[in-house]
């Protein structure tokens, strides 16, 4: 490609994403369709389907892609407020409207298509997962984790808790339960002697 | 009602939901419909909606009406042990086919619809939560806990990384990453010194 195609071929990238994101946030993820947002974007329908091959892999990366930063994990030196510090900003991003519903919708439709759930995974879980053992090893070498910490169960652990609320009780995930979670993980449920 | 009136409705409501498990077996969450339950229990379609105004209500409460000894915790004196043992009968039940691509469906189906999701929580994740916290109230008396974890979390932090390991991840969840969990759960995140 040449430099002038490059840059209109990005650009229409992100006229898609963006139209994605706005048609999802007026008329929610139900009602959100490849067609609509080729049309918001002004391109064929076509352009969009080639890269992305269903709405829930387009909204996932539209979502991703415009919130990059919430991906990353700060080093402090303090892996318990660095991990809060990204857990919270996730929170933030994916736990309030109008993106938490739409990526409860996500999730939902993750749960019936295996395609949705391969791209949660490869675009989110996976990238994630990798940034989180990464702090924790950094933590363990500086004697910050416990020594026989299982870091394969890294992203479960400090995820799942909030999962569950988000998803199976549905409450609301707020700051002060992250802190509740990040407390109750590190000290551990058996008594210390 | 007479004895008699009774034990028919008895029989008719047993009847009901067993269609709906061998229906769901025999064709997936998706094709099961309530036309089709009361077809195949031999009743009209009102006397199933009279109960359960949806499918994913009726699929729910006939799966843990069949298996309801999965949700008690024996108590034999050993915390860790007592979990293990409910946990894994809820993996064995859950986690695996037919009932655990159905029980997919259903937490699917509960990210879009209100009243199922009302009713998962109702019929399963409340009761299921009492039984955990009052077992780990006894554990926390007889020590066997760390005196100030944090009893409001005792099921999201149990249940939270066999969830995303079920629904987000979507890999197998066997015995052997049960104990890996609580393993970790127990000893805590933090060094013990």
């Amino acid at each position: 490609m040449t430099d002038r195609r490059a840059a209109r071929s990005e650009d229409r990238t992100a006229a898609i994403m963006r139209a994605a994101l706005e048609l999802a946030r007026e008329s929610g993820y139900a009602k959100l369709n490849i067609e609509a947002v080729a049309a918001r974007a002004g391109v064929g329908k076509h352009t969009v389907y080639r890269r992305w091959p269903s709405k829930g892999l387009l909204f996932l990366d539209s979502l991703l892609t415009v919130n990059e930063p919430v991906l990353d994990i700060p080093d402090t030196g303090d892996v318990v407020a660095d991990l809060r510090r990204q857990i919270c900003a996730a929170v933030d991003l994916l736990g309030m409207p109008p993106w938490g519903p739409l990526y409860r919708d996500l999730v939902g439709e993750a749960q019936h298509d295996p395609a949705v759930a391969a791209g949660l995974n490869e675009r989110f879980i996976r990238p994630q997962t990798e940034k989180t053992v990464a702090r924790l090893e950094v933590a363990k070498a500086q004697g910050q984790l416990a020594p026989d910490f299982d870091l394969g169960l890294g992203m479960a652990i400090l995820s799942g808790p909030l999962y569950f609320t988000f998803l199976i009780t549905q409450e609301p995930v707020t700051h002060d339960y992250v802190d509740r979670v990040l407390d109750a993980l590190f000290a551990g449920m058996r008594p210390r002697h």
